[in-house]
């Protein structure tokens, strides 16, 4: 099974493509969309919608993963926020992938096993699942997460912990 | 001109266009967007913007407009308005269509005369400006609203004073 992982952002949405291979986990793709700063907002928007699909056409994952929000600063920031998940979450649509939302510290419990891990835990453990030479991006290495959370939670539980070791 | 004003939400999204032919205001087309309530995040959004998508190549309209968000009751309702206002300026954005944000007052300004009317008030002013047999629905109403505002703008202030009295 082939899962696109999204960590969306009205400035960095990352994308991370993981495929669980007999228990392994492999690495397939991941990068960060980072539209035009000086665009309006509905080209801003457009431009990682169309990113997204078109990495989606390449990698032809099977199902998608996106973390939950459980926390905003305010009202503002969830908006700006809302709007870069709700761009991205059409074009998921609009390629007919299913969806699954993780809380953040379920993502945290699955790659480093425990949920209040730091960003550079999450970084590095999915660093190590992957084998990947050095870490990602930060929005590209939390988009991996999820994926691999996604994958987790399919049943590869035993294996991840087996290779976390 | 021709301008397609935009009314977004998770639950309905309005639109409306509205032609300014020598002065004239004249209502082109209008309705609400209601996603099927039981598909997941993703497909409503691409429901939404699919549908939006729809109405820009039937009336195929010269720029876009949207009311600016100048209060949210929490983040989390804001997080939910923000994926369909995300949804629907990318598909703006996918028409390359110009979007002008008006906040809430100002539409109020434009069509009732005073910002702080109410929605009653702003669906029958819609009304008698279009010179429509009965008054839209609240959604597609609001979205006239934003599309008239948007000419208005746009300079025939004075013959739309004319026409309101």
């Amino acid at each position: 099974m082939r899962v696109i992982g999204i960590d969306p952002g009205s400035r960095f949405t990352g994308y991370g493509i993981v495929e669980e291979d007999r228990g392994r986990l492999v690495h397939i793709d991941c990068g960060v969309i980072v539209p035009p700063p000086k665009a309006g907002p509905a080209a801003r928007l457009f431009f990682i919608q169309d990113e997204l699909e078109r990495v989606i056409r390449l990698n032809e994952p099977d199902q998608a993963a996106i973390e939950d929000v459980f926390y905003a600063n305010n009202w503002r920031s969830a908006l700006k926020l809302g709007q870069a998940r709700g761009a991205a979450l059409a074009a998921l649509g609009r390629c007919a992938l299913n969806v699954s939302e993780y809380p953040p510290a379920k993502v945290k419990q699955c790659v480093v096993g425990h949920g209040r891990a730091d960003k550079v835990q999450v970084a590095e453990m999915v660093r190590i699942l992957l084998g990947l030479p050095e870490r990602a991006e930060e929005n590209a290495s939390d988009a991996l997460a999820v994926a691999i959370s996604h994958l987790q939670a399919g049943g590869i539980d035993a294996r991840l912990k087996e290779l976390a070791k």
